[in-house]
């Protein structure tokens, strides 16, 4: 891995009613000995000091060695807190190693009044390819990805294919996972595998673009799928698609590039009727209210999904992450208050590369 | 959630022969109006600046709202970090959302060659409770953790029942995760379940406190188990260990609160074998080596394991994640190394609330 910052954070309480200007100087020497134990003496160089608030809020930067920078932060309620930032080049020794954070955390532990103290893995910043993502509620992971296999911006996202020790190769769309190699689960979630027959009818996957949905589908032989989709995984996620992507139109389906809406516009004013529609989009918006230029996509997806679906036919999408509880209850909502009675079924499943349950949603037509 | 310190951490490259004296002076000014853009004029107040080295090493430190301390930092590779930290009470509205950072990172953005920047979801520290674990090979998870159940040393250990949304209850022992609700599939993947047949077996455990591989084998008839348990989870767990730590001598099985060596060590003096042996000890140590205490734990609980099991006895152990490939690497050397022939076959299994793929080891005597 190439030169990329490092940022090690530790924390530990103190009483907060021993930060006043004397005890906050007794803490600094500590924490300067503390470190300088590991450091090397007179390894640190105070660069300012700086009371922040009377209430117990203190700051100290120094510079370290490596030209690391080190705050050392205190604030009102008790917390002390150290950031060490320092630009670590790949084959370099890291400034402080785990074992190294454990032994600081005891010494400085002393400090503190129940010796609770936590020393994070260093957080990597300034590498070649993102390795944090976020999780469906904003929850950080590092993952393991170890190579960027594709790179590049569409007219509508930036696409990239990532390899990951884990999951194998990963479909990111604007720097959030789609689909890895290691999902079959999610393709066998949305579709209801085993509990859905699929023989003989017609299918209508949006979206979808990675193929693993029709690879999946095309084995439970169905009468006729078609597809809509943007960009193709048919080289790197060969895995989960097969040779899906290879033609656009197959013996029983047709891959058709273009505007999902018009494309159901055009099936209503034909009459052509589906027994499924498969959304497989995007992912719920994260919003307050369900309002919103997401939220009436939504809508109106399903609205046109009905209208080109039979009277038994099925609407079948993924939500989001199980704990994002106010997304899945407005969502439902959504569908509760739609003009056509509709009622629905959920299901869940721990998809590997999203490090999440997942849920999935059945909606039906209400039954007159 | 109580108030705890949240850091934000936000970076983006520059050419790095533009990090002059003068360059940096021009990037520190961009830099105060995009923040201030979002913070309110004249927010920021300049508490330092110095220069670290001449290779563009380059630090201001700032005091923005609500006592935040902004470290402008960049290095001699061009990467510039801003970090933020700031104490936030529970129920106020964080300094800079997501989208705010997003939009930030635009405005930044335009300041670097490529664009390419990074806003990292703010690291929460001091939180009444751990929400981040390191993954074996030391990456950084935030958990959706969101209820301690349970907290206290054992003269062992630190043992904890914490709950997530995602995993239910998970039992922490000395800050790492050991098993959650969610589990099931370690249980069947280290007793191999589907591959192994324990009807009418002697089986001997080894660990396993949490109780969940002897309820799981107890379904699977096995003639006897024995086990040894440092803390219960009859509690907290119920849902992987069932009603199997209710009581410590069951039909067909008997748990034993003990040192497994040494009750390893009765057995061969008493002539007991097993067709089973089953260790459910601690993970494979991160080291650089296969030498140290931990290792030599690992080489003598397989030797004793083998003077109890009969020639076609096997010996069942979980591994470590699979992208920890050195200390995968390393068990296998000691285990072909020992003085009685072994041979070995592994399995791994994607665990829930670990986040990772984990590996499985099957070893055997080899046939004479």
């Amino acid at each position: 891995m190439a030169a990329c910052a490092n940022t090690i954070l530790l924390d530990f309480k103190v009483e907060s009613s021993s930060l006043t200007q004397d005890g906050f100087n007794k803490l600094e020497m500590e924490v300067i000995e503390g470190l300088e134990k590991h450091f090397g003496v007179n390894s640190m160089e105070k660069l300012m000091v700086k009371t922040l608030s009377s209430e117990g809020d203190h700051l100290s930067v120094f510079m370290g060695p490596q030209q690391s920078v080190i705050n050392l932060r205190t604030f009102s309620n008790g917390l002390v807190s150290i950031i060490i930032d320092y630009l670590k080049e790949g084959d370099e020794e890291p400034l402080l190693t785990t074992l190294d954070g454990k032994a600081l955390e005891l010494a400085l532990g002393k400090l503190g009044k129940d010796m609770k103290s936590v020393t994070l893995p260093p957080i990597k910043r300034g590498t070649p390819f993102d390795i944090y993502f976020p999780l469906s509620d904003g929850r950080l992971v590092e993952y393991d990805v170890d190579k960027l296999i594709y790179d590049e911006k569409s007219p509508f996202q930036r696409v990239q294919i990532m390899h990951s020790k884990t999951f194998g190769n990963m479909l990111v769309l604007d720097g959030l996972p789609n689909l890895a190699e290691s999902d079959l689960v999610y393709t066998e979630s949305i579709m209801c595998r085993g509990t859905e027959d699929y023989k003989d009818k017609e299918i209508l996957i949006l979206g979808g673009g990675d193929g693993a949905l029709l690879n999946e589908l095309r084995k439970e032989n169905p009468k006729q799928i078609d597809e809509m989709v943007m960009k193709i995984c048919k080289e790197h996620l060969r895995s989960a698609c097969g040779d899906t992507l290879d033609s656009y139109i197959g013996k029983n389906y047709q891959i058709i590039v273009g505007d999902c809406i018009k494309y159901m516009e055009k099936c209503v004013f034909q009459g052509k009727k589906f027994d499924y529609v498969i959304s497989d989009l995007t992912d719920l918006p994260i919003s307050e209210t369900p309002q919103g230029k997401m939220w009436e996509l939504i809508r109106k997806v399903i609205r046109m999904s009905f209208s080109v679906l039979n009277d038994t036919g099925k609407f079948l999408q993924h939500g989001t992450g199980i704990s994002c509880t106010n997304q899945l209850a407005m969502f439902e909502g959504v569908v509760g208050e739609l003009e056509i009675p509709l009622s629905f079924t959920r299901t869940h499943a721990f998809v590997p590369s999203f490090l999440e349950d997942w849920v999935f949603y059945q909606i039906q037509r209400k039954a007159a």
